[in-house]
C-alpha cells in the first residue's frame, strides 16, 4: 500500500503551472480585497515546511497590515514602490535571526548542529541570508498556490526597517514582498528570459 | 473577458499542495529512474520564471548527470552527501554570475539598471546572492511541479567546485541540488518546525 504520508508522484496539471509560473506575474496593484489573518497563517503553514539546510529555518517573518504599521513601512520604502506598498492589503517584511542556531537542538536534534554556529557570527549569519532567502521563495510560490498574488521588492532601508520593527527581537529584515490580490489590468508585459544556453550547463 | 495570459486566481487543489509543500520531503535515496535532459529543460524553463529584482536573473545552473562529471564532484562533497549524491541521477550545482549585471539592458530595458551595480562589487555580488537563491526555492518548488525530487545540500567545498566546473564562467557556486525520483521507502521523519508565533509577527 503506497504511504499517503508522502506526496503524490504526478507532476501538477497545466493550470497549477500556469498559476505558479507561466502566467504568474509580479503584482504593482491590488484589488480591493482583504488578506485575511487565517490566509496569513496558512500562507506561513506552507511556507515553513520547505527544505532549509539542517532545518534551520532562519527565516523570520512580520506581517504588516494595520495602517499604522504600514504608514511605519513606508517611511523606508524607495519612492518607486511607495504606491504599491500604500495600496498592498499586506506587506511581508522578510527577516533572518542571527541567533536561530539557539533552536537547532529542538529542530535538528540528531546531531549537535548549534555548535557548528556559536562562535563564528560571519558563517552563521550567511546560513541564515542564503537560507531565510530560500524560505522567501517558498513564501513567494506558497502566496501564488493560495491564489494570492506576490511583489517582491528590495528597494527598502533595511538598517532603518529594522529599527523600527526588529528592535526587540534582533532579526534582521533583507527584503520586502507585498500581498494581496492583484489588479491584473495594471501588469506590466513580461519582461525577457535567458534561454537555457546562457545561464545553463549540461555536464 | 478575461486575460488568459495571466495566471487562474484560484488556489491549488490540495493534491498540488500536498505534492508542493505539505507531504513533499527532501529526498535522500533515489528510484532507479533517470531524468533526461528534456525535463532539465522543463525544470529550467519554469524556474527561470520566477521574479527576481529588476529581472537580475543572477542564477547560473549546472546539471550534472555525466559518471565523470559526477565523480569530479564528488571530490567537493562531505562525507554525509557522498552517497545521495553519487545515487542521485542528476546533480545542479546553483551558482551565480557576478558579472550578471550585463545582461540588463536586455533584462530590464526600461532604465540603466547596469550602471546600479558598475563598480560596485560587493552591492552586486549581494544582490546576486540573495536573487541566485531566491531561484534556487523556485527550482526546488518547480522540481516538485514536474513530480522530481529535490535535496538541496550546503555541505560541499564551493571554492573548489568553482575550480572544477566554473573556472571558464567565472561563476559562483553556493549550493548543491540532487534531482531524482526519490525512493520514499528511504525517507527521514519529518523534522519539526517553528510554529508562527516563534517566526512570524502581526503587525
Amino acid at each position: 500500500m503506497p504511504d499517503t504520508n508522502l506526496a503524490p508522484t504526478t507532476a501538477l496539471d497545466d493550470a497549477a503551472l500556469d498559476r505558479l509560473f507561466r502566467k504568474a506575474r509580479t503584482a504593482n496593484a491590488w484589488q480591493d480585497r482583504p488578506v485575511t489573518d487565517e490566509t496569513l497563517r496558512q500562507l506561513y503553514e506552507l511556507t515553513i515546511l520547505g527544505p532549509t539546510s539542517a532545518n534551520q529555518l532562519p527565516g523570520r517573518f512580520v506581517f504588516v497590515r494595520t495602517p499604522e504599521a504600514k504608514e511605519k513601512l513606508l517611511t523606508t520604502v524607495s519612492s518607486g514602490n511607495q504606491e504599491k506598498t500604500r495600496t498592498a492589503p499586506v506587506t511581508a517584511i522578510i527577516a533572518f535571526d542571527p541567533q536561530f542556531y539557539e533552536h537547532l537542538p529542538r529542530l535538528f536534534p540528531h546531531a549537535d548542529a548549534k555548535s557548528w554556529f556559536t562562535g563564528n557570527a560571519a558563517f552563521a549569519e550567511r546560513s541564515a541570508f542564503l537560507n531565510s532567502t530560500l524560505q522567501a521563495g517558498y513564501l513567494i510560490l506558497a502566496a501564488r498556490s493560495l491564489g494570492l498574488d506576490a511583489g517582491p521588492m528590495g528597494g527598502f532601508d533595511s538598517k532603518k526597517t529594522d529599527e523600527l520593527f526588529l528592535a526587540e527581537t534582533g532579526w534582521k529584515s533583507t527584503m520586502l514582498i507585498n500581498l494581496g490580490y492583484g489588479d491584473h489590468s495594471k501588469t506590466f508585459g513580461r519582461l525577457p528570459r535567458l534561454g537555457f544556453d546562457e545561464a545553463a550547463l549540461l555536464a
